[in-house]
């Protein structure tokens, strides 16, 4: 693409370095801007700087937060000794949008990964283990997705743990409620029956 | 959406106004940043402001330009008496990328369209008129895609000219180039009989 503009050129340069933007739809990004008021860019501009340069990071659990200690872990009627691991900031969103945890969480802030060069000392799992080692962890609850990525971080955490006395649990995969068997893949159906749980158990969840 | 944090919000926010991009995408590029280099959202941000803030329109053909002139305005080889209405800059460099066009241009900035209140007074047509009246033009191609919009604006400028000495030409409609006619929509193939040209002149084209 040629462009008639430097300054054009480069914005859409830079647009075009997010993930699943491409040079035309950051031309046509940039073309919108344009034409906006210019208060909308600069509150834009100003935000994107402000997230960079302004956000912390929790330091127990290492959420996303505006504080050094995020509401969660502040928040004194949590149980501080069940701990939920997971990926990153939206995994929290998720189960908390369920309301029905009331335990701490613990981002590893993404999953171990030789094919993109991610490795356990990029994660926070030596945080994690200094948790279990104080003493202040009853059960961790893994929560990382299923993919081979999920697992060999969900088994490299675990390894580090052995000999520690807490408990581990996963949680439940199986059929989503309300879906139907004949389309569920064989993987989930497969593990939803072999996972099966006592019928009362099934009867308090609901 | 609940965020633990209010920049992150605020970035999401802003980033879920441009057009296409839902708060799900929003957060998705926002975390996205958090983990690249802090150079990375620095670059874009400032990219950003300097499009909004140091960007200017050509005098004469009012397409986007760092100078006074665009470079298509001031090239003394270009063929200053035909000029192409086009929409904007995408249209530009469109015939440009032909190698096909030695004439100038003239960027409307839109199109009449009543549905997204954009009025002939919000485009740049009294200076195509302008143009036209002190002579400096002797033919204009009308290269607006052929939309209701498109069609309702050629025929306002087309009104605007009347009595004027101008010739005035609309790109050709007709079947793509390599395209099968079994294929092809009825109206462009209608068309393209219509206004067939001579083989002679076909011969010379390609």
């Amino acid at each position: 693409m040629e462009f008639s503009s430097k300054f054009l050129e480069n914005a859409v340069y830079e647009i075009s370095q997010l993930p699943g933007i491409g040079k035309r739809t950051a031309l046509r990004l940039a073309l919108h801007l344009l034409k906006q008021p210019e208060e909308q860019t600069s509150r834009l501009s100003g935000a994107l700087e402000n997230l960079r340069s302004q956000i912390k990071f929790c330091k127990n659990c290492h959420n996303i937060s505006d504080v050094e200690l995020c509401e969660i872990c502040s928040n004194p009627k949590r149980d501080t000794t069940l701990v939920c691991v997971v990926e990153d900031i939206r995994d929290v969103m998720a189960i908390e949008n369920t309301g029905q945890y009331r335990g701490l969480y613990h981002v590893l802030g993404g999953k171990i990964s030789p094919m993109e060069c991610v490795g356990p000392q990029d994660l926070t799992i030596s945080s994690l283990v200094d948790k279990v080692k104080n003493g202040m962890v009853n059960e961790l609850i893994f929560a990382l997705s299923s993919t081979m990525e999920g697992d060999t971080t969900n088994f490299y955490i675990f390894k580090q743990l052995e000999g520690l006395s807490v408990k581990t649990s996963t949680i439940a995969r199986g059929i989503a409620v309300g879906d139907e068997l004949e389309y569920a893949d064989e993987v989930t159906l497969g593990r939803s029956i072999l996972n099966r749980i006592p019928f009362e158990n099934s009867m308090k969840a609901s």
